[in-house]
């Protein structure tokens, strides 16, 4: 795998490539395309900017930009090493969400030097993606650029992940009869996509007395003497309500919901053991999750989902950032919004049908052509219920 | 033709397309496009940032770029409303070409913004192409990336249109038998086009004695009281010697050679009769020139260019930039220097032929094919001989 990956990328000599709609083999078509011609659509834009989405390309051109600081499983690899990733991510947003996107990676990790970098270019673009840059710089970078840009900003390692959990949540818990209002959720991991999913979760009906969540250290509360840092202590305001605390084995105890972003081989089977009856795992440590499912089965789990394509239930963020960012170039959205994504996973969920819903296919597969269109109408329509809309 | 662009503008809904290169459509096709097989070539150019040109799009991408200061002849219409222009150019760079090249535009006039915008991203592109920015900040902006930047940073506007007047004048000078080290030249204009020739003009063989430069004010010189910024000035170090005072009028007394990219209208048949016998009028003011092919005919000029596809001898940028660029990518050369751009004037000027040249013919069609072939392997080989090729 890793030499024919070499040679691919060879052969290929980038995964990306500009190509020109406009004619331009003729005098004439020269004129229309470029100058005298283009001198219309110039003054049109600069009398009103948002005509810049109707003459240029912005109105499906999608930014994914990174600072290469936290790539793949790999690390802070630098700035020109993250394109490769980069470019991946762009070939996947044309192939399922036939989106412009176009990858640049910024030779800085500074929060400010990245966020002015990024608004300075933000007139060219219909929407940015961050990609791969470390945590909690990413939730500063998306924080500032929100408040700049009057794009969307997008952060696809925290809240992709975070709309694909929730939509496999949705039908685990739909095989096991329970509610999210009345479930037991804990989260190990405390890094960018726990803090997403575990937001998203409540979005979508969780209750926030009803979470926990764990890092390296244990439970995480409010006034935990020691590895805590103000996006914990942020979300130790609307979880884990009771103050508890203890290890995630403690944790696991009679909770029904399992969701691992963390490190291979955390959790054993006899910790899964102890978890409520009809128990969902999911196990999303790549590419070595935190139980293998039959191990997790072995502990009594039900439901037992992973990030890898050799299992069953992949959970993969492919099913929803480009239907996102379809749904929101379609209605030229100024924000993709809780509500929106909590939309994404539903339409993400109910591309299964009860017919087919079971333990072991609770997720729509990668290449199923229904996905896209499905998650990007729901986003659509939950731009323009939630005002975000511009069109 | 207004109508008509507007209309071909709202159906093609932009310019370029960013396709992506790397089939998808496979669960193994993504392992080696995306993760887990991306890793591998990350990970070379994390040990080694040259290999970013083997691995990426990169060895094939310029960076187009405006403030949206200077855009065509509409001036200071803002970045958003540049764009048309920038992915027109972009569609013309991969047309003539074969250069994926990707249009933004910067939200910012300051030069340091701009500067640092630019390289903070530059880790993503083989080269960048300067656009449609204003005098003098085009000149700070170009010198300080090239400062910074280990990639060539080019100025169309500026070297771009140097090298093609100085194409059609090494052919103008083969019809009427003179020799640019002989010949008196007066330039009108003295922005960043004019200013760019007269350089390119002396680098490639034109004598600097033997140059004048007008402005709105008359002939440009050496402490002259009015008018005068920090480029004429140094301007005025290797033209104009013997500090000649006047207006544009004096100063085509006896000249050999007019370029003008000034303002309509600014020279007349009387003017033109004052020139040396076989005079050379090279009148690019667009759309309307300094003065009209008959009127300057009627002067007595012999040969006459213009800026103008409805004229014989069109000065058109889209003989150079594209050749250029690709010369200078081939090679991965880290500059464009004015070796190459004389390299690149005298291949364009070496396809039209003996046979062929005459008075109304001193330029390429812009659509011959010959034209980008012959330029890229001079500008390759000016690279490789003057030491930045590297590769």
């Amino acid at each position: 795998m890793k030499r024919k990956a070499i040679e691919k990328h060879l052969e290929w000599g980038g995964k990306i490539e500009v190509i020109g709609k406009a004619p331009v083999g003729t005098s004439e078509e020269l004129s229309l395309a470029y100058t005298p011609g283009v001198a219309e659509p110039c003054l049109e834009i600069a009398e009103d900017v948002n005509k810049s989405y109707i003459y240029t390309r912005r109105h499906n051109l999608c930014l994914v930009v990174t600072d290469g600081s936290a790539v793949l499983g790999l690390g802070d690899i630098g700035p020109e090493a993250g394109m490769p990733v980069m470019e991946g991510k762009c070939a996947l947003f044309k192939a399922f969400g036939d989106v412009d996107a176009f990858p640049l990676c910024i030779k800085s990790q500074d929060v400010d030097v990245i966020v002015d970098t990024i608004y300075n270019i933000s007139g060219s673009f219909g929407g940015v993606n961050l990609e791969d840059i470390a945590a909690p710089r990413c939730f500063e970078i998306e924080t500032k650029l929100k408040e700049k840009c009057d794009i969307p900003i997008f952060h696809d390692d925290q809240h992709g992940t975070a709309v694909v959990t929730l939509a496999g949540l949705i039908n685990a818990l739909k095989v096991v009869k329970k509610d999210i209002s009345d479930v037991k959720i804990v989260m190990n991991g405390a890094g960018a996509a726990s803090i997403a999913i575990t937001k998203l979760l409540i979005s979508a009906g969780a209750k926030g007395e009803n979470v926990l969540v764990c890092d390296s250290r244990g439970i995480i509360y409010a006034g935990r003497p020691e590895g805590m840092n103000k996006y914990k202590d942020e979300l130790c305001e609307i979880i884990n309500l009771e103050h508890k605390s203890g290890t995630l084995t403690d944790a696991l105890v009679g909770a029904d919901v399992f969701v691992g972003v963390s490190a291979p081989g955390t959790v054993t089977t006899e910790m899964v053991a102890t978890m409520a009856d009809d128990a969902i795992v999911f196990a999303c440590a790549n590419p070595t999750p935190e139980i293998f499912p039959d191990e997790a089965k072995a502990g009594g789990a039900r439901v037992v989902a992973t990030g890898r394509s050799d299992f069953p239930n992949q959970i993969n963020n492919v099913l929803a950032f480009p239907g996102i960012f379809r749904g929101t170039f379609d209605v030229r959205a100024s924000d993709i919004n809780q509500e929106m994504n909590v939309a994404a996973a539903h339409a993400i969920a109910n591309i299964v049908s009860d017919a087919d819903l079971n333990e072991e296919n609770i997720m729509p597969h990668a290449f199923d052509e229904r996905v896209t269109p499905a998650v990007s109408e729901a986003v659509a329509a939950a731009a323009r219920k939630t005002g975000v809309a511009r069109i």
